[in-house]
């Protein structure tokens, strides 16, 4: 993308409004505006990344072995009347009236209508174990939205529920989400740690949340840090082997770490002094198991072997798609702006041309460009009419991981520099050495 | 995917809300379900139409050079107000009221605030030209709602918006649209024609809706059958060349072609008889040119190169996205069900094991399934446990415009049989030669 034709407006004043570091970079960075509280439009910047975020969302879940549909954003009434929830929501829920009257509501969440679907189509423990999932916009009408994306009242949400003939096997669904959720953080290039939670009004036995540590943090968190060395990497998971799926997940949740929902002062004395640690953290999801709590109300039931009807064992499963961009922010900053993970990273690279006009380096600009797209990367290219000072300010505040730096002094030499966002570090090397360290950097990300 | 682990609800038989053929056959091969009137969910293998539609638009909008970002569903009611349209759409806007009392409502259109977003950070003539567009749920509160997804209430929609210094510049803009959508419904499989229309409550001059001829649409439709007969094909577009966009503009508009709105008897005469048709059709996209009339009301102005404030020519241009799924289906299906072009197809081929259980074909039809994954196709392999007249019809009803099927006799000979959708012709092959001839069919597709 060419910058001289894109739309990117960024703000060189910190907006008043702003109180947290996310949101500041987000509005600064030209990523979001705001079009009422807590409804922000994503302009073309931020709506790359949201849709990358979508992206690794969705292949994590079908590698789960997760099925992709989407339910529509307004629900009717009476679904909510029947598990006897709509009233748990309060004011929080957004209720609406149509022309004819009928009471509808812009869905928080989609327990009941998941449920409604399954009942009208499936009957036979044949057609279990099942996990069906869309991401799609909520509306929650909190009384104070802020910090931007991060508490917003439009606000997009993977939700995904599984249906199970037994407790165990829902239980593996559940493994199987957290296991799916620590990869598609990794990928985003955050460290999300499990926490054992409290319920809310999805309701559950057993409920964990994912946090990323981060000063902004809405919730205060206690932990071994011993858990933030925990990695996934590229080991090979079959989310269809219980015992697998299951070691994974203990691995990851038996040192300590809670939420001040579920602390348990006793049992974090028991975490050698060292390691213990006190600090705050971004609820980037949340999983549950909620046994037969909406299938029984409503009637999700499956013959089961014996030829007996039984309901089904479900949980729910959902991931803050919006909220991400910001937390990744919080997360990953400097005072000169944002620094992306290359997972999510809204261009690979940028491009900076030190003197617009100038034949070689525009063609240098063009020829990098070009030998980019040829990789598949698709860099921004400031080709705008502007001083040196103003291009890195601009690409060190949308953050960029790597920008290559084009110039007539370093061009005599047959050289560009090579620029990480993250450390700052530089290292001259040919056009095309640029164009093949940049694309080995990106494979397999 | 292997059939035996998605989630496709076929229903067997009609169901009788359904009047139309794009309806009953999307509720039968399990592709949507009504939540309540007008508002479906996307089903799994309806959900992957809907996903591939919507990518094809996105490719063929940034190729013509427009930029994407996603503006939120819900609206302030003041930027209605501003601009004079909050009474236009009457009943059919659907009015909300948050929990402090504010005004909202769910967006039939972005034309209020697209030019917000525009006025806030753009004001130089330098910044132009400029497209913006997002493909985003809508929501128009129709009286009665029917025809499934084609005329539903919660739809999805891809609008666009086009910011320019002049007329000259607006209306290339105008042109560029048409040709990038000529070209986004040839790739669906579909003939769409241009006609020109009536400007409705978007306001405008200019305006052109495409319609695809089907016995079931809306609209009475009169035209030239030469006109049926033209194609973009892969000529290569330089959307930026102002005299080559206009010139495929006035080949695909020459001939005569109008809907009843604008119908001219008199013109018509002039078509020879022999050509001269009358007929229904499905609108699928809208393209206005309106000049300055939500720029001015709403301050949207830049400064041009003689230092003067001018308000911006705009346009904005539509294509319906969910109701396109219901269109192709009304143009491509026969009484067995749905025939999918290649363009759009859920899957590109179906599997089905004649004989499920069996050594050879089960290892036959695993090894054709990875095979074609291996080359990028994801194919929908049928192994459940059924007779094979089940298996067929089941295929016939999705539309997969391919499919392989493998038996015990065909195996002993070395074969598998390749089959049309379509044509219904079939061919007998090794299972590397049906690979290769599948991946030959979607090369470039």
């Amino acid at each position: 993308m060419r910058l001289s034709r894109y739309f990117l407006p960024v703000l060189k004043e910190n907006p008043a409004e702003a109180q947290i570091v996310s949101h500041r970079y987000m509005l600064r960075a030209g990523m979001i505006k705001q079009q009422a509280a807590g409804i922000y439009s994503w302009l073309p910047m931020g709506f790359r990344v949201l849709r990358r975020i979508e992206e690794i969302v969705h292949q994590e879940q079908v590698r789960a072995g997760h099925i992709p549909l989407l339910m529509p954003t307004l629900q009717p009434a009476d679904l909510w009347r029947e598990s006897g929830r709509y009233g748990d929501y309060g004011e929080e829920m957004l209720r609406i009236r149509d022309r004819h009257g009928r009471d509808m509501l812009y869905g928080p969440t989609n327990e009941e209508m998941i449920t409604d679907i399954f009942r009208s189509h499936v009957s036979s423990y044949k057609d279990l174990p099942l996990t069906l999932y869309h991401i799609q916009w909520k509306f929650r009408d909190e009384v104070r939205p802020r910090f931007g994306v991060m508490r917003g009242r439009e606000f997009l949400m993977k939700d995904g529920y599984n249906f199970d003939i037994d407790k165990d096997a829902a239980l593996h669904a559940y493994n199987r989400h957290m296991v799916s959720y620590l990869r598609t953080y990794e990928r985003m290039g955050l460290t999300a740690i499990p926490m054992r939670a409290a319920s809310g009004p999805i309701g559950g036995d057993n409920t964990h949340e994912f946090l990323v540590l981060a000063n902004t943090g809405e919730s205060e968190v206690f932990y071994d840090d011993r858990v933030t060395a925990l990695k996934l990497g590229k080991r090979d998971i079959d989310y269809d082997d219980r015992g697998q799926v299951a070691k994974v997940c203990e691995e990851f949740t038996e040192l300590y770490a809670r939420t001040d929902e579920t602390h348990d002062p006793v049992m974090f004395e028991t975490v050698p002094e060292a390691h213990r640690k006190v600090g705050r953290g971004i609820e980037v999801g949340q999983i549950f198991y909620f046994g037969t709590k909406y299938s029984e109300p409503m009637g999700a039931t499956v013959v089961n072997e014996k030829g007996e009807r039984v309901p089904i064992h479900g949980g729910s499963h959902g991931i803050g798609v919006s909220r991400l961009l910001g937390a990744i922010i919080e997360a990953s900053h400097d005072d000169r702006g944002i620094i992306w993970p290359e997972g999510v990273t809204p261009f690979p690279v940028g491009i900076v041309n030190l003197k617009q006009g100038d034949g070689a380096a525009d063609a240098a600009c063009e020829g990098l460009y070009k030998a980019l797209r040829a990789k598949g990367l698709e860099a921004l290219y400031d080709d705008r009419d502007e001083r040196a000072g103003a291009k890195f300010a601009t690409m060190d505040l949308i953050g960029l991981p790597w920008r290559i730096t084009v110039g007539p002094r370093g061009l005599a030499n047959g050289v560009v520099e090579l620029t990480s966002r993250r450390t700052g570090e530089s290292e001259e090397m040919s056009p095309e050495a640029a164009v093949a360290r940049v694309a080995a950097i990106y494979e397999g990300v």
